[in-house]
């Protein structure tokens, strides 16, 4: 794991003051994902959320990113508890590397924990999780903190939003939400104990921004039933796959439902898939009766137009079921005319190539294809900007910090908050690693208060790094590397040639002109080196960089097209 | 420069038969980009276009693709002109790299010159370019070629689609277009032209597909004036800051005429936007006073109040004037409340998190900013559906082959033209590579009859590159290079210490225990070696690399995560 580039520089920072209440923000505020907040008073800590990031596209070889702790670590003691509002990955992503140092018990819903369950199981099974299931309308304690869960509509199935009833007044924390009038499981988000709350008296809001640059209402999910309708009515012949999100168990729902109405079943296919329908069956999250479902072995015993194929890979995702599919790797299913494809999904900003890539291939394996560019295939889960403003009108905060977006929806978000009525100076647009200090009279940010720029996972555990690393490996893909090694004896003569071989530069078999030439210039390099009164081999390795680069420059190689050059001089001493 | 893999292998096709028509696509049917189609009729070629393409985000270190025109070199004494239907890089942008190779008289209207000749004078001032000017309405032959220019409206002034008379019946190519019945310079799509050549009678028509995925009209460029001008009467006080792409210069003439409307100078920034504002003025496609116009060093002479800056960086290209000014790396401008910003474009796809993270860093700045979440602030340059619909009523071809779009937009293309009444065996969906062959009766598709996969443009001209180099580069950004040298003595004794270095991967200071190991490793290896009878340094090079990996793997690095491992024997003879 690496350490990104911290806001923050590690320092101690003392325990709040008598009265004093701390937001810290560990994640998710500057960015989307990684979803962490802690809220400290006296002697307590708790912690809402502890989420993963999928890597930007310049994190090379980077596997996911996790929120840097080292504020929490450094207070161990003090933390009563790790409170998860769903279980979407960049909420509860971040647990299995994070949670055994911190060794706190987590409260969730059931679906929620069930996911973490599943997920220690695959990823830390010996650490032994403890947990505490909530539910929406329950209350509990951790040290000073009274927390009450209040029920929300999300993507994802048995979401909370908290109340946080502090010594110096109440936090709410929407958690992701959006207010769908009709969802599918018919479990809407709590109006009227956000409401009650607000009535009360809400010393601090924190809302989800993800969706904040959206006019309007977000449709609701039922929206796709039609859609789902439709397709089942006009491919009646054809076999239907269907790919969405394995966590979106509203929509799995309604595929399930879908099949089940036009008489056709259901087999699923992806790990995430099987896992989460499998285990939401079990929790009572979907209905779906035993022989609705078919597994995938005995899909050729079904006839094409009386099966259903729910998969994975609606992002794209290199090797997960659609994908397989479209490039004809797929164990049970070959694609052809006989199919309709639809992809009940929008891409994730980052995804677009990988969507249109798949779309390209599941085209040229002859079938129809269904996407998101003209029909009614995907929702989303978080509340556009008229929700958000009715979230302002029911839960009327005195202060106000926008969570969960990049910059510029917090940006927006901190807007929209002045515009329903909350005074400019009670806004406070924070981001990971700024601290918000707050008495019942008074709010204070404290800018890069903390470390809390992420760490860097690529699946290897060799102690820390540095992130200097992904800069070497950025310039490693612009232009490959040339190492070049040169043996000397102790007079600095060279012995035998040099060797030069390149990767992901030029192919030096091909090159033969230009390999002696850098042969030349390595010797050349040395026998300035060797010229010198003092026989310095650092020295020795930039004169080759710079000769090397003046060859190549010779070649029609500069500026920026350098490859990183790599000089590997070995001074044998004479044998005894 | 790299060859890509080409669907087609290099093989000797015969010229086409008496009587017989080919077309050869071999550029931008199944990619967005790098459009280029040929039409060969007895001993003539007519050639459509030569453009670029942005690459792939796993091209590594690529700067861009153009066409492989081997097809085109093989007979080059056919060829009698390469007509361009506008300036935009993916039509022109392959010419300083093609034209020197097939060295043929150049046509296309006026402002496209302008841009193509510009271009030369940039990239290949040596080359001695042969234009002809000609302007829609007009007609020229090339070889057994009529041509006919037909004006088309486009993102950018003077398009042309063609009409190309044949000896077995007229081809319509429509180039980019859309229908906008009010465009900014009032140069409307010849819709009498379209429908004149229509009822004459055309046997084949190819249509730009780009768009053919969005439902309804595309709106008029006009659309984005009421914009702007609502940014000009909210932001009275502020400096307007205006990022747009640099060659659509309608859009550029709606911002002069607002500024000049509200009474503002304009200070034009980022090299392309100078150059295509001066020229289109020189050219007379932009209309703008002398003194309209400031020089960017004397921007401080402007009140804030009275000044508009018109920009470059709109995609966020990394060292475009809007992105050095949201990093605040920019000589001329300083961001901050004085200012309001707004990106007068859509992300192109491949481009969004680009575009996203600018965003993030205006709004850092303090400035407002303005984009196209929830604003009128682009307009796309192409026929949606039902234009599209409305150029096969025009036309009404009996033949029709969908080009300018990946593969999904060519199938949705060819669906919309069976929809149009084009029977289905009269649509022919064929990508690079892939030859049609005409006869007045009857069409023909040869798959993969030429070589069409494009070459990689890196920057640097070593001869040609295997596209293997750019495995090498993804493997490297991956996980890093480590190198190991270690120098032999005749009898395969390791002189000194052997040399461990790595790059991307983890820094050898930091990790004094692996490297032990490591050296320890290749010693065992140079042992294991020299035992065998045959000493083979291929094969002890192989040795390295698996002792190697058995460490790391021990140090829990496995699978995947391995760095490129590159091993450096030297075996030095004994001295005379």
């Amino acid at each position: 794991m690496a350490r990104i580039k911290s806001r923050g520089r590690r320092q101690n920072v003392k325990g709040p003051k008598d009265g004093e209440l701390r937001l810290i923000p560990l994640g998710g505020l500057g960015q989307i994902g990684k979803n962490m907040m802690a809220i400290e008073y006296g002697n307590d800590i708790m912690v809402i959320d502890c989420g993963l990031m999928f890597p930007e596209e310049d994190m090379l070889g980077i596997d996911f990113v996790v929120p840097d702790v080292t504020y929490l670590l450094e207070r161990k003691d003090k933390i009563r508890g790790l409170v998860l509002t769903h279980g979407h990955e960049d909420h509860i992503g971040g647990l299995p590397l994070i949670l055994p140092g911190l060794d706190v018990p987590v409260y969730g819903t059931r679906l929620t924990l069930g996911m973490v369950k599943a997920k220690f199981k695959d990823s830390a099974p010996d650490y032994s999780l403890e947990t505490v299931e909530v539910a929406a309308g329950e209350s509990f304690s951790l040290g000073c903190f009274r927390l009450h869960c209040i029920s929300v509509c999300h993507s994802i199935p048995d979401g909370i939003g908290l109340a946080v009833e502090t010594p110096i007044g109440t936090i709410v924390h929407t958690g992701d939400f959006k207010l769908d009038p009709t969802p599918v499981d018919g479990r809407i988000t709590d109006y009227s104990a956000f409401a009650e709350f607000g009535s009360r008296g809400v010393l601090l809001m924190l809302s989800d921004s993800t969706n904040v640059e959206r006019n309007g209402f977000t449709p609701s999910e039922r929206l796709l039933g039609g859609t789902l309708e439709n397709i089942f009515r006009t491919y009646k012949s054809k076999r239907i796959i269907i790919s969405a999100f394995a966590s979106n168990l509203h929509r799995a729902q309604l595929i399930l439902d879908a099949a089940d109405k036009f008489n056709r079943k259901v087999v699923l296919m992806g790990r995430s898939m099987i896992q989460n329908v499998e285990l939401a069956r079990e929790l009572g999250y979907i209905k779906a009766d035993d022989d609705l479902l078919v597994p995938q072995e005995e899909i050729s015993r079904i006839p094409d137009s009386k099966t259903v194929v729910l998969t994975t890979g609606s992002q794209g995702e290199p090797f997960s079921g659609l994908v397989l599919m479209s490039k004809g790797e797929h164990r049970h299913i070959t694609l052809g005319q006989k199919d309709v494809v639809a992809v009940f999904a929008s891409p994730i900003p980052g995804n677009e190539k990988l969507v249109s890539r798949t779309i390209n291939r599941l085209y040229a394996c002859g079938c129809d294809v269904i996407y998101d560019r003209d029909k009614n295939v995907h929702v989303s889960g978080h509340a556009s900007q008229e929700e958000l403003k009715m979230m302002f009108s029911m839960v009327r905060p005195k202060y106000f910090v926008p969570v969960h977006g990049e910059y510029r929806h917090l940006v927006r978000h901190a807007q929209l908050a002045v515009e329903m009525g909350i005074p400019q100076r009670n806004v406070h647009l924070i981001q990971n690693g700024d601290m918000l200090k707050l008495t019942g009279k008074s709010a204070q940010v404290k800018r890069n208060a903390f470390p809390a720029g992420g760490r860097l996972v690529d699946g290897m555990a060799l102690g820390e790094m540095q992130s200097s690393l992904l800069k070497e490996r950025r310039d490693l893909s612009e232009d490959g590397v040339l190492v070049l090694s040169a043996v000397l004896d102790s007079e600095w003569e060279v012995l035998g040639e040099p060797r030069i071989e390149s990767v992901g530069f030029i192919h030096m078999k091909d090159a033969a002109g230009l390999k002696s030439e850098l042969c030349k210039a390595v010797k050349d390099a040395v026998a300035k080196g060797r010229s010198y009164s003092r026989r310095d081999p650092e020295q020795l390795d930039s004169l080759i960089v710079n000769r090397v680069k003046d060859k190549l420059r010779q070649y029609g190689i500069k500026g920026r097209s350098y490859p990183v050059i790599v000089p590997m001089v070995s001074v044998i001493e004479e044998k005894n």
